[in-house]
């Protein structure tokens, strides 16, 4: 034959199935010795060579997909792009892929780690994180013709409908809605908002769906005075409800833009008020708070789709997040008749 | 020239350095134009290529350290390993080796991605972690002369000063000797204990520092007494902590195997006593109590030292934890005169 034998060539010749060649190459030990002899006398026989570096060199294709790892970044909600990663990672094994981790200091340095993985060959696909309005890493990416999709909408781009590379992002909108709607539904009204300092594309997003819930609940007027913000830390949540509290003293449950917000709620209060969380981080789970989840294993699965996505598929994808509701929760409210 | 021509070739003939070779090659646009050109102009003449494959079948080795990434663990603790991948990934880019995340469902699934990865040149070393007794990973790429080194000594093996394989682990017992003998000199003396169920290579490594430093302290009769033990959630924890304060009702402090049970005791006391975590996670900083922390920056580099260890080197580590201490730890007692 002329082209080069395949670990499928190798099978067929043996009589035995891809996986056991596989098992054969890599862990000869779980083989029975005559299936193994056979397997092998077939390797020798066709010829075939196991070896990546070579296939890549054919092929121009690594399987493998870039991905910039941050310094670990401290606070509660810090883990999430960890638990992108992990489910990122399982499922591109799970379809063969595998994940390259690089660093950088700069998008201009990840742009300079670009090159260096391109020019490898080490990776044949990029997973960006934490875009940015204006982020020059798409823009160089678009230009070098190469194949990614970002974990983040095109912040700043009028039509998200037509972007011009694909994205997964998490309605961070909805599940704040939601969250809020869960509270209205169970009967209470006076709900506070602990946000973000507005400017943030994601946390005037998550404030934007408690407007959304408390206006669709004839609740619209009483707004300015039920919200307030910090950053993202437990100290800023525990003083700004303070302050709401101190503001609002029949305040009746809190909705904050993070689980750092929502524990700084949860200390000030020690429970005497329904508080939920997004990110549904550990702490919520063990702190029993109710929190926003999103939905991590589908932005992950999103992205891989859009990284195999033919040219005429859908461009994006936006998860909708999941309410995952803790002891601290009020109690539903029956249905009327 | 017989041999390939290198970058360093490349920036001789260009008289320019070899950072600005690789800056022609990766991001152009940061490069004065006529630099640019005479850079391209001298790889056009000397003919080289820069690809990595290319290299990498001349060299065999990928500057690629493999490394199992597990499915997300719940629980506060579970960022563990995450902070060692962020310490790993950071410091391993620093010396121009890359991370490959791969998964693998059992240990001997896992030798089966050892095998895939050795047989396509896809990494040249492997970081083990989560080692257990009797691994058969360990054996087995001992047996296949691999590089390797373990995040986690070698349990059950008697001698771990002639080891099989190079290893680096954290000192436990250190860690919590130190928390407790920080209570001990500030005054207290019935400080609780509250671990893991015993059997656990490093949950009884960690009761035995608190056992050393209360013997070391004349307190050694009442041991049985001060101990608790639970599973590593915060429920158990705070059961643990309920069923030691009922027996010894002037309970002075309490010591924990984990940031899991230590937010248990944090819960069920309302910071009336000092609590001593262990792993400093996130929440320990939110919440305000002490925790030992793994210095998993240092188990990073011990682990990269080890990786390019010449033959008679030292062949472990045991990196020394810190106490880091926070605002519900009982003050300090001046020394006396």
């Amino acid at each position: 034959m002329s082209r080069l034998p395949t670990v499928h060539d190798v099978a067929l010749a043996a009589g035995v199935s891809r996986q056991t060649v596989s098992n054969v190459l890599n862990a000869p030990d779980i083989v029975r010795p005559d299936t193994r002899e056979r397997v092998r006398e077939a390797i020798e026989r066709l010829g075939y060579r196991p070896h990546a570096s070579a296939r890549r060199l054919r092929t121009q294709k690594s399987s493998t997909i870039g991905i910039r790892l941050d310094p670990m970044v401290d606070g509660i909600s810090g883990s999430i792009l960890d638990r992108f990663l992990h489910a990122l990672t399982e499922q591109a094994d799970a379809v063969g892929l595998r994940i390259l981790l690089f660093t950088a200091t700069s998008p201009e340095d990840e742009i300079r780690q670009f090159g260096r993985l391109i020019d490898g060959s080490d990776v044949d696909a990029f997973v960006l994180t934490s875009t940015f309005h204006g982020d020059p890493r798409t823009e160089w990416l678009i230009e070098h013709a190469q194949r990614f999709v970002t974990f983040g909408r095109p912040w700043g781009i009028d039509d998200m409908n037509d972007p011009r590379h694909p994205w997964v992002d998490v309605d961070g909108r909805a599940g704040v809605r939601d969250a809020t709607e869960s509270l209205l539904r169970r009967g209470l009204q006076r709900i506070g908002f602990v946000g973000w300092p507005g400017g943030s594309g994601t946390g005037d997003e998550r404030r934007g769906g408690w407007v959304d819930a408390m206006q669709a609940a004839g609740l619209g007027e009483d707004l300015d005075r039920l919200q307030e913000a910090g950053v993202d830390t437990v100290a800023a949540g525990r003083d700004a409800t303070s302050r709401l509290a101190a503001r609002v003293p029949d305040l009746e449950a809190v909705v904050a833009a993070s689980d750092s917000l929502a524990l700084g709620a949860v200390v000030r209060e020690q429970a005497a008020l329904p508080v939920v969380g997004f990110d549904n981080t550990p702490v919520s789970a063990a702190m029993g708070f109710s929190s926003v989840d999103q939905r991590l294993g589908e932005v992950a699965e999103g992205v891989l789709a859009l990284l195999e996505g033919a040219p005429d598929a859908p461009r994006h994808r936006l998860v909708t997040p999941e309410l995952v509701i803790r002891s601290s929760h009020p109690p539903a409210v029956p249905d009327e008749p």
